[in-house]
């Protein structure tokens, strides 16, 4: 998809552009160099960018048709455990790992666009010496022996340049990894892509002026999400086995749901987001939190417990909590409450078709599930306004001068979810008094949450976890990620989530109908369900393809749980590795 | 000690005039109405007002001169396993335990003016209702049963009034206990006393316009410190087991220190602030934490290890962070670098003796300490001076709106010490943006102070603690705690500390030599010690009889630790129970 708008300073953007250029020339290069002959294979295999940006394409096909057997096998059927399994016992090298994977993820990229920067001669170079070391030793250097692990870009990576979608930073080199870089490199992590993100990575979808647009990986037309799109869509088209993504309003989440993998919002300060970029500057109304996106539940488990226990971040980064990943402890019986609205934004059909269908599912299965129906119980239309403004109030707060510092030095253009951003909750700036004020409301319902829904008391629902939509929509329309209340409600709050997929995925048949008489008429709803001039905005015929996936929320820390749960879930739903 | 201020508005203060007298009143009636002789007896026996106020009285002699052996050896002699293990064999009753700790909290009050509020019948009826359960049931009903605790006002009392030393809230009673007030009351604790804290709770002193001016429990001329100073005395004095302060710039550990007892400031978060008056108002730059004082470090222990791990804060406070009170895991050889001046104000020549005596004795058990001056490594003047500014500047830079909505409906006259308090870092309110840089310095040094002195490489000093002074002074002369760094430092930071006695005291002779030469020429080293025109203000003969407290910090979340090695320090100092 092309772009066509102004740079906000014409004449600094025009000093930047050579710099984008050679920052894009450059992942030209190592595609091309690394396999030439493949390279060429793909282009004349996948479709031209505009057919991809026009078409329902599911760009999963082409892996098949540019990979050889055993290629396909490493990247589509090999579990973390197959993978270092098969390396102890020698069927496997980390070489023929990060083969497979650097050609999976160069066709992920000509498909999706979701590579910032390769890493190819890094990832080779690791792969050469892990094999050597294993060799030598006879054991793995750690849990992530010869594991592909993609990373967001902003997460800072050693000697790179790391600019977080900002053009300005073009020529910004990070001399240090950010801290949970580090802990899986020390694992044995192989680092051969930096994935894409949004303008500001405050887009609930992916799309900035250096790489451009990201698109699904069910469906090309489609958004991928955001803030961690070019995760998702490298985790969705088996171009990586764990992506590491970051969620400050459903970053992890939407893009997770929207690609029909898993996703986890860890309580805040169980990973560190030491030495990301830009640090957070002082921003503590609502913590951003980095987590793993991956195919499976397991995976994530994997992924969160050797973090954790083995990582040990708080002997890194002070703010850290030193809480271990402990054994999930699930009752005989799990109280689910189900939350088919907000109250605020109605769903759209296949998100209530894939909420009905999972509940359904689970209250079959009597003996290990309870299920609730939220409706009586939840925030009133006027509690949700309340609570969503102080949300968007809070992300904005300081007049958005952090990021408006870090464009206008480049002058690139402002894109439409990025004023869509900068406008929310007014965009004003506002004084410390008044962002306090705003904290109070977030924690007086931060308490209320637990106490009405998840305590143990006799006055309380005590529910064990709750299960809602992960977006008003399946994947979105690209640029067009409005409202962020399903999965922003639990950043203001802090309360644990994991994304997993229904095994629904959008009909255009099925999901053709609205009730329009049952849409509410406050402003978020109306962006959502209408256009501007007032026509319905909601046709079925966009989603092809688009998967459900859906958000398990839990008390705070209580995250091993939440993971724990979601195994249950899907094991009851039939959904098992994407 | 009179004041002589005016009201801010007199009309209004007229108004709550009648609300305090009826307050104050209704204590001194509890007191009467206790025991009518016994309260003679101490009218006649305990120094006027005047007196107190103006001479070194060391009031702990009245406990001598008014209790009998059987109460004396309760209130001064019995630990808690004691008093523990006496009810269980049937030597003492909870009862006996209440009407020793009532008597010596009359006796606190009289000579200390430490007292809020008495809660005699309440504690009274819980213990004969503690006895009889222990006799029906033959087991004691938790980890406090009959432990007189005292409890700082502002930490909300069911059906009581709760007015955190404002004024306009004298008729304001609030519906349920703070968390940690029910969390010790379930666990069997007698609340017999609330203790006194000072206008706005932000002075390290203990003056407030609804009673007036707390005074040391070692040398009633001087200051018990503040905010818990009414906690300080009351414990110096005998007059509880324990008492619960709070602490957001020093306010456990000042008193502490002044009145050579023992006091934790805990890692935030680990113990709970739910319901606690005011409301923390969604300030969260520098958070307050609430702690134990006693006059032990083993009674500290107690606290913790039954706060946490029997009352489970995080199963009614989403806040809690839930992590157990663990075993301590201390190096068989324990790295303590020593502070002796923060490079920004000099502590009084007391302090200096204090520290340097204990680093002498504890270098002398080099088997298990090893001795670090810091010295060299510390912050520069200039890096503090930076640092003090965020301190102070986060501390009002809502403009002091939440307290002066609180004073201003009053009209009550504003003390020196909060116009002191009201000033920090010029006392304008900022934006939400500047909020956020000062958070940026906090967050910057906090992870800098850890790679520096504690992180485990060979780049750090690779501290377990630091020992440092609490205070620039050993007691403070009333309404003269001016630097608040020794403690507010490890506010900013949200680094856990112990307070102890170091065995040292104020000598006149010894701690009157002052080298003028070497002391800075920042505002606050001139504030400190000298006056408005000049003159050195200290004078070693206004602190006889005062005690020099020391601080161990130790890493975030580490306070299991802390305590530990307080434990091994106040040994090889030969510092027991106070």
């Amino acid at each position: 998809m092309t772009i066509e708008i102004a740079p906000t300073n014409e004449q600094a953007f025009q000093q930047f552009k050579p710099l984008i250029e050679k920052y894009n020339a450059e992942k030209v290069e190592q595609m091309k160099s690394y396999d030439p002959e493949f390279y060429v294979k793909c282009i004349s295999t996948i479709p031209s960018d505009a057919e991809l940006d026009s078409q329902s394409i599911d760009p999963r096909q082409y892996l098949g048709q540019l990979l050889d057997a055993s290629e396909l096998k490493i990247v589509n059927d090999y579990t973390i455990n197959d993978l270092l399994s098969k390396q102890l016992d020698g069927s496997l090298t980390a070489v023929e790992i990060a083969n497979a994977f650097i050609k999976s993820a160069i066709i992920a990229q000509l498909t999706t666009n979701c590579i910032m920067q390769f890493l190819i001669p890094n990832a080779l170079d690791k792969a050469a010496k892990l094999d050597v070391y294993l060799k030598e030793n006879g054991k793995l250097v750690g849990p992530m022996h010869g594991i592909p692990i993609s990373l967001k870009e902003h997460l800072s990576f050693k000697g790179e340049i790391t600019h977080a979608s900002y053009v300005s930073l073009l020529s910004s080199v990070t001399p240090k990894h950010a801290l949970t870089v580090d802990i899986f490199d020390k694992q044995g992590a192989l680092y051969h892509v930096r994935t894409a993100q949004p303008q500001t990575i405050m887009h609930l979808d992916t799309w900035n002026i250096i790489t451009g647009r990201t698109r699904n990986p069910r469906s090309t037309k489609l958004s991928p999400g955001g803030s961690s799109g070019g995760e998702s869509a490298a985790i969705g088209m088996h171009g990586s086995v764990i992506g590491i993504g970051t969620d400050i309003g459903g970053s992890i989440r939407c893009p997770a749901a929207f690609a029909g993998i898993c996703g986890m919002r860890p309580t805040v300060k169980r990973v560190s987001l030491l030495d990301v970029t830009p640090s957070s500057g002082g921003q503590e109304s609502i913590v951003p939190t980095i987590g793993p996106l991956a195919r499976s539940i397991e995976e994530l488990d994997y992924f969160m417990k050797h973090y954790i226990n083995d990582g040990k971040p708080w002997e890194s980064d002070t703010t850290s909590i030193p809480i271990p990943w402990r054994e999930a402890e699930l009752p005989q019986k799990i109280k689910v409450g189900v939350l088919y609205t907000d109250n605020l934004v109605t769903p759209y059909p296949a998100i209530v078709r894939g909420m009905k269908t999972a509940a359904e599912q689970l209250a079959k299965h009597s003996d290990t599930f309870e299920i609730v129906d939220l409706a009586p119980y939840w925030f009133s239309e006027q509690e949700m306004l309340d609570i969503y403004t102080t949300n968007l109030v809070l992300y904005t707060i300081d007049g958005n001068k952090g990021q408006l510092s870090l464009t206008e030095k480049s002058g690139e253009p402002i894109l439409p979810l990025t004023e869509h951003y900068f406008k929310f909750g007014g965009g004003k700036p506002l004084s410390a008094f008044e962002n306090r004020q705003h904290n109070h409301v977030r924690d007086v319902n931060q308490q209320r949450i637990f106490e009405e829904f998840f305590k143990k008391t006799s006055s309380s629902l005590g529910l064990d976890f709750i299960l809602s939509p992960t977006n008003v929509s399946p994947a979105e329309i690209p640029a067009e990620s409005f409202y962020w209340g399903y999965t922003s409600f639990w950043n203001l709050f802090d309360y644990p989530n994991v994304i997993f997929p229904s095994g629904v995925s959008h009909d255009v048949e099925l999901d053709s109908h609205v009730d329009e008489g049952s849409l509410l008429s406050n402003e978020y709803e109306k962006k959502v369900w209408y256009n501007t001039n007032g026509s319905l905005r909601y046709d079925a015929s966009q989603f092809i393809n688009a998967p459900v996936g859906l958000q398990l929320t839990g008390k705070r820390y209580d995250d091993e749980n939440v993971v724990a749960a979601v195994k249950k879930i899907t094991k009851a739903l039939g959904v098992g590795r994407q």
